[in-house]
């Protein structure tokens, strides 16, 4: 029962006639799952002229009936989530109370995109000079691209389709090759939802696919996820081509134990943050900074026993559910093994090796793995592993953790875990890192709220949903009035001779 | 199969044990209907003191969560609007698609409080001074009442209810005497929506219900639509004891055609918004004021056909609909009579007289009724009819039509209709009134706009809905914050002889 | 040289015709500095009627205009600082650093204003319905009434005055009777600032002038600031005259010192909070709740040394420059003498006695008073004493300190000490007081936040200065506009036969 | 005596040693006039190192004291106008009034600056979760740079400046090579209005100095005004290099005139929008669209009269002052009369030919130049011409006029005028520009809105000044934080036998 993952172009599910695809795998057990379609420049610009052609009367159609579309979008995703979210574990590999909870971070957008009337509201100034008004209105920009990466195939395409479309824009989604079934789901029930035909469509591919929608004259504005030197290359081309663009990057998320924490709580936090998704997440924390030797014995001794007691496994159809999944393929898979490889060999203090793991299935695990004594001069500090490795970096101060995460190339998130009020206030001001947390280890904002790093984390000046969203998907158009007078300076009754 | 409407405290239909009732008529047969209980001062304390105890653990929970409801709530509202709708044609006597309109506009509102997350913001400013931050927390002041009127008994108590109880407050109903029904119905679907119980109650009463509630220390805010004597009583015994009002009252809406208007347009806009629900909207128009004798004349002419051939009738199972029904109550259709008595005892010309209308069924029916040459000294041009009763005012000119409306004693609605932007522009600055229409015969605000009228129609400095309505139903706080110095400055590794 | 203090009308300084006044006293040395003039009800409405006619040429200023005065304003305050601050002490006793202080904190409200084109923004939507738009434009409401308390001659008006002018009001300040030179002073300034004369007044006098007012049909708004028991009145009044009222009252701000809080700091926060301007502001702190018996010993030892040290004496023209000056008058100290009586019988522990100072002056002056043992029973406790009077009240735990503070009547100011971020948030979520410090004991919200407290402090929804300053010296008008097609749907081209 | 325009680093003038500089004309006589210093990359990055060390510290000054600076930097801008609009008009060549109304269009936007505390207020709400915050603080992005072009030395400038600084930012400015003496004014009065030294500094170059600051790692932000080309390149580059940038272009802006327009007020708008500052602004007014022939014979007669008439000489001490002065350089007047030329063997009728010009001094001319019959074919339609050279162009109706605009290449400003609400109304829907004038010919809006146009005459989504100009010159910074209990929980009584 082999899956053949297709477009979704214009309402339909669309056959690919590239006759190029890619091999999608369970990276549970390993075996194969079929194959998605890798979509043609020529393809991709046909869904480009679909959804231009689309935009028109979306755009005309009044913002509280696009919300009334996202109204049934969001009840429909409820009613089809364990579906979705069996999806996700399938091709992606996290375990299935985690894929649930990806879908809940993309529907909390759907929430907030029914907010839209409100939310797209301009400003009208009267008077500017004597019976001169202006006013502005935010209108869509048109053909919006977004490219997302396999670690959330819900969540981040939900970060920016719901926005997009209640801005009155048409949308082409280009997920990733690795877990893009999800895709389809969306669309088929966006279209359920009362979405018109064309606003929405999924065109499934790789770089051709890609350089075809930045060349484009007729893509406004791009969004993208994925790692930085992508997100830097997506950014510089698709500026150069004139477009809006917001390209969120990697990440190599610090979290710092002060010795006043409540270690416990610190504990606990870490392994999920650490491990959860299998360290597959831009928000995952890679590096705990213990401040002080005595919080970095304790902190160290304290996961150890953790991480060795992590259950293991496929993210579906077990009881109890395991904690952590298999990583998305073998290639990434052998790299995280090479990763750890290196931290040891550059001289790092192994505390937990998850090369060793066995599991109930053949899939692509690299269990929980610790190191202690880890230095800003090592790869596995430097670089964004993307797989179940924590390392521990200690720290002699305070001021010593914070020069550290600020010297750091990425800025996406941090967290401090402290009691004292003070030491979270200058963190908090000082980090310079787009989201951060106090005693929160993974600080993503909530929808209302923007996504977004700092540093080479981000590329472009607007973060993704909340208030940013919705400027990034709409232009600005600002009008000037007054009048001649007239009419209303004359008498218009019948002279009589009363 | 007689009705008898109860109260609904705590989760649960309660029944009065005052034993005092008001009868319930079916306007369009006048037949006995059932009863309506009025409830005791010490019934609508005890409603007010399981209000209070409710609101502690709704108010701590997240505005997210109590989004939710109100995503449950609309869903639920449109599951139910066939049958909302025909217990308000029932007791109000309006058409069905009126009735169904009528929700729709108090379901906008619910669809608005569903972005309350983002509504509830406060603000925050980093360092207001060196390493002090201040911010803001808008947070629900506590037990609420909302006390409405017969015209809208759905759409009315949803401006309020909705943004209320997701702000976090628990909430009050004291519904009209004369369609007390589809209260109960609302509470039923707040509780299915998952409201907890006690948030949300409604108490049937008459004076002595809406005394007890307006002296109760422990109501911190008051909604009121109403008439102007009342409205303006409620404003001032509800601020005499501490709490905060708003309090709409009556109208007198003008709707002014210019000689440049499209004229076929203006007098379709106005039959619906004078006849309309049987004039008995706060936004009716019950005065045309014709700018110039020519379009005067043509007005007149073209409006006399239409009101002859207006369809009186029942509001249910008539085919086709009737675009009338009848008025709420024999006392108020007498009333409305004595109007058109008094406009032609006073002078004014009865173009077409509705008292002579005849019907299929023997309801409290007034046909619409047209008078031309009303003048300003005139009852019929002073008071609020809410009947079917159309004045039309002749100006000489727009300054005196202008003139005319400013100096009315009321200020809720008004509209324009003409080609010209100066005209319209200068009567939109101009105009002393709430909410104004260009070429829109009834210019009710959306829902994420707030309603609210100027002058003797409203008492309170904030209006019902849209950014208003949230900052009615919270409270500020203001926090600033600067923290003493200890940890951040200390080391934390142990002296070693490295 | 004695001074008479006359009313401002129509740009000019005008002497009242009734024949009354009231004595001015300089509190630093008892002698009688002058007369202010007590002007009659028929004045007032003279003042009002002025204001009515001279607000419409002021409201069709454009508000970028109306900011230029404020801008002017703004430099002519500091221009003239040493002047007004020096009325200030002579007149109200506070000493001269604490007299520019509280220049200054008036002063950035009319900096605030200075952006009132921003500020006064209304929202536009595009599309509320196909081809239909709505707008919302925030008017001026007339003529507004500033009635201001004798405590902060200067900074109370400055809250009122700068955001009701730029919004495009004519304004009335009726000042303190007991020091009110600076608002002349005042009304001199904004003349020159280029203020049209008539838009700003001052009226003098005492329960007529304010009871004409607050019946005259011409007064739109009244913002109040006093005691609790005057606050109702006037909002009470005022109210049921159809106005909008903002009435701020009276305060018992409580602050709490946690076991972990930096003693030094929080004593010495407390020692300005507590006796500056002899206690004689409404965000003085008059409680400090010290949780834990070792806490408390601690502080009242470290309290009693400091008060015992105070530097009080005149405010003016000596150095080094006196800590506290007298109280405003001879009643009021009198007043403040029986509360310490009261005290002291009802069994608190008097640690330092205020009654027996001596001072280089013979003027109104009591001296620091500390009180330890006091309990919620006590008069002392449960009345605002507006005098140099610290009572501490001993709680076994946190919990008990925010009940104490959460039953007290007033809710206007509060703050706690503590290094603790969860106790700090606990705090600022839970306690019912509008103005919340974390270690800052006067949390006094800045100029672009808004004032207000909780319960019995405040009557009306809307706070001061901040964004509820503007909406509450504004009306919304809401515009819904769509337009009859017609020139733009026909051709302009001769026939020709090309 | 000539001049020599040097750079401003660090608080002093500084003189470059790259021994390369660029001649200055008085373009209303071609006398030289001195020199620009050009600099070299390795100066302009000497600039950058200091402004990045100086912008820490002014991070941490508080906005408030931030906006004072900004308070003073108006009051001299307003004492040094008339030396700063000769400064203009000796360089650039406009005539004085002009200079000086380019002054104001700046000094509004220090102005709007001033309002930084509340412009730069985060959201902040309150249980994101349970006992969990989130709040968003926008931080500056650290050392920005404006790239400004010759035709608004004062305002273009200030449109960045004010608001880059007032966010906490500082900043290198890079004038045009043309008239660069204005830019060492600002930063005299900047530095006297208060700003530390090395927060604002000034590099004068060429292509080396901009690609040097394009290149630095250590420029966050970077915003362009210039042509479309270059606006383009500096958009690409400036990306590819990880900034964020805004960059505006070109423009070719229509005037719709509609056959019921105002033609008297049309032809006198369209007469300063055309040829005002030579035409030399972004926002002029290059072609009129005439809705049908009788609308565009009697426009077209009524501007032959009006240009033939110009008067068009020196920009400085003539009386009574010219309307037009020269254009700013003899290239570029070359330029201009080569596009004349053009137009005339393309086909376009030859109205009024501003080449024939006789002027009171030898400067670089053009006089007032009409064209009729242009059509979409011609290079004088396409390009850009930056003179005063005006076309013509015919439509048979609105919506061929409409579509010719959609159709440009560029979407700056446009404006239309008619008496006529709808078609106001559907133009300012439909047209493809971002800033649009009914019945106002050059709808540049004011400091409080934002200024962008749409198409190819901007890159990036954040337009300049308003909400938008401190969005970007902000990084978002977003706290998600809870507490571990403990303290709070506790008692501190000690035990007692009571």
């Amino acid at each position: 029962m082999s899956v053949l993952v297709s477009n979704f172009i214009n309402g339909q599910i669309v056959q690919s006639e590239s006759g190029n695809h890619a091999d999608l795998f369970n990276p549970a057990n390993g075996e194969l799952r079929g194959q998605v379609q890798l979509s043609s420049a020529k393809e991709a610009l046909g869904a480009v002229e679909v959804a231009k052609q689309a935009q028109h009367a979306w755009q005309e159609t009044p913002p509280l009936q696009r919300a009334r579309v996202m109204f049934r979008f969001k009840a429909l995703l409820e009613q089809h989530a364990d579906e979705l979210a069996t999806l996700i574990s399938t091709e992606h590999g996290k375990v299935h109370s985690d894929a649930l909870g990806e879908l809940t971070r993309g529907l909390e957008v759907v929430e907030f995109a029914c907010g839209i009337p409100h939310l797209l509201k301009g400003e009208h100034s009267l008077n500017v000079g004597r019976e001169i008004d202006s006013y502005s209105m935010m209108q869509p920009v048109g053909v919006c691209v977004g490219i997302t990466p396999f670690n959330f195939p819900v969540m981040v395409p939900l970060w920016m389709i719901p926005v997009a479309l209640a801005c009155g824009n048409s949308f082409i989604l280009k997920p990733s090759e690795k877990d893009p079934s999800p895709s389809l789901k969306l669309a088929e029930l966006l279209k359920e939802a009362g979405l018109p035909d064309g606003v929405f469509n999924v065109v499934q591919g790789d770089k051709e696919v890609v350089d075809a929608l930045l060349e484009s004259p007729d893509v406004a504005a791009v969004s993208f996820v994925g790692s930085t030197p992508i997100a830097e290359a997506i950014y510089s081309k698709g500026s150069a081509n004139g477009k809006r663009v917001q390209a969120l990057g990697g990440a190599k998320n610090h979290l710092v134990v002060m010795p006043d924490a409540d270690l416990e709580g610190a504990t606990n936090a870490i392994m999920g943050a650490a491990y959860g998704a299998a360290g597959e997440r831009c928000m995952a924390i890679s590096v705990a900074v213990a401040v002080g030797d005595e919080t970095a014995d304790k902190l160290v001794a304290s996961l150890k026993q953790k991480v060795e007691s992590l259950r293991v496994g496929p993210g579906l159809n077990v009881s109890p559910e395991n904690e952590m999944g298999p990583l998305v393929s073998e290639p990434h898979m052998n790299k995280v093994r090479d990763y750890i490889q290196s931290g040891v060999d550059q001289g790092a203090t192994l505390v937990v090796d998850g090369r060793d793991i066995t599991t109930s299935t053949p899939g692509y695990f690299v269990g929980g793995t610790l190191f202690d004594n880890v230095t800003p001069d090592m790869t596995i500090y430097n670089e964004e592993i993307f797989g179940p490795v924590l390392s521990v970096v200690r720290a002699k101060d305070y001021q010593e953790a914070l020069t550290l995460i600020n010297e750091h190339e990425f800025g996406n998130g941090t967290a401090i875990f402290t009691r004292d009020g003070d030491t979270a206030r200058d963190f908090s001001e000082k980090v310079e890192i787009g989201m951060v947390g106090v005693n929160v280890p993974i600080p993503v904002p909530m929808a209302f709220h923007s996504f977004g790093g700092w540093k080479r984390s981000i590329f472009g000046p607007l973060n993704v949903h909340g208030n940013d969203g919705v400027r990034f998907y709409t232009r600005m158009k600002t009008v000037t009035a007054r009048w001649p007078k007239g009419q209303r300076e004359s008498e218009f009754v019948m002279p009589t001779m009363k």
